[in-house]
């Protein structure tokens, strides 16, 4: 029987780990570097934050179906939607709200480290939550903020939940009874322009020049 | 001001929410399918188990490597990597152990659903838990069982941990005193071929003729 591991000439090194000696190691050479030649694009992490109601899933969409459209490969994480499945445990408490954003952070790191634009839609009101997931992909943490107005928001109220805050039915809600704070040193802002909504596509052109500039859209 | 959020003609939808009327819903017509067009593949996930020294982050690597060879986009996901990262609130605790696994599977749902070819090493020693991450992506869930002699893996014990184990250091170490369930009914077997390993470039080489064989090689 073999003991060693054995891997390719150019794959392997020789090692002494603890008290054996030589065992041969086998080294993934399949990295970040090499999956984003592949796909001709740079792994990135767009966290687009704002109050509920400021368009960032729909921004998100839009900019997934423009770099699509591009040729890109770019994946949209949800923070509604995974709530379903890897945070499905948590719920809304304020420590849990927190561990939901640290997860959603780890796992844009990992499809960042995959080769892929990762599309991270979520409210993440605090700037020391961001700023941990930043942490996590210090080079490529693209932050854009929807600024709009409150009262836009919740004119819109997509949900139905401001008004079940403003009943005080829900606590604690973004905007209403709990702070939202605005990032001070985004990548990019989303506003209104002379007091109208940008398309959505015109939002994500905004996304995708960026990236662009930043060198994103190429190996 | 908009109350609504505009999209494309192609991209949305007229729709009533709660007593708002007409309200402009986007939708997201970017989905696993187009991504799997992209990348002329489809997303899965191969899931890598049995004991530890078993080879499955050998496997894993070379899996990942004539993959890429080939132009494919895998990606690894480690469970003893993970745990500096996403599941670093967890413990060796059975509960923890069970949950690591949890996370896991939904994250390699995520990949697998961005049309990532995604491999999954973990011990994952019990049939349970197994099962629940097949039910995830039940179409496209490729268990992959390095049948490998206990003896080998404990001569061969990369980490050290078997030494461990055996000296009482570690409680519950996986073929030592806390038990492996084989699976019954997986995909794939790798095992000793006349007592001999195989290269793992020749084990990788039978994952991807099974990938072949089902279609996830093509779009």
């Amino acid at each position: 029987m073999c003991k060693e591991v054995y891997a390719g000439v150019n794959n392997s090194v020789m090692s002494t780990v603890g008290k054996s000696t030589n065992i041969v190691w086998y080294e993934c050479k399949i990295g970040k570097h090499e999956r984003q030649q592949l796909l001709k694009q740079k792994g990135c992490v767009v966290w687009i934050t704002g109050l509920s109601g400021s368009g960032k899933s729909t921004v998100a969409c839009a900019l997934s179906r423009e770099l699509y459209a591009r040729g890109y490969l770019a994946y949209v994480l949800d923070g509604d939607n995974l709530r379903h499945g890897l945070n499905r445990d948590l719920s809304f408490s304020a420590e849990d709200r927190s561990e939901n954003i640290r997860r959603v952070g780890e796992v844009a790191k990992l499809f960042a480290d995959a080769g892929v634009i990762c599309i991270a839609s979520l409210i993440s009101p605090y700037r020391s939550e961001r700023d941990a997931c930043r942490a996590l992909v210090p080079d490529s943490f693209i932050e854009v903020f929807m600024d709009m107005p409150l009262e836009l928001c919740e004119a819109r109220d997509p949900k139905g939940l401001y008004k079940l805050a403003r009943a005080g039915k829900i606590k604690g809600f973004t905007g209403i009874d709990d702070p939202y704070e605005a990032p001070l040193n985004c990548e990019l802002v989303i506003q209104l322009k002379n007091g109208e909504c940008s398309s959505p596509s015109s939002m994500a052109e905004q996304i995708i020049m960026y990236l662009d500039e930043k060198g994103f859209l190429k190996a």
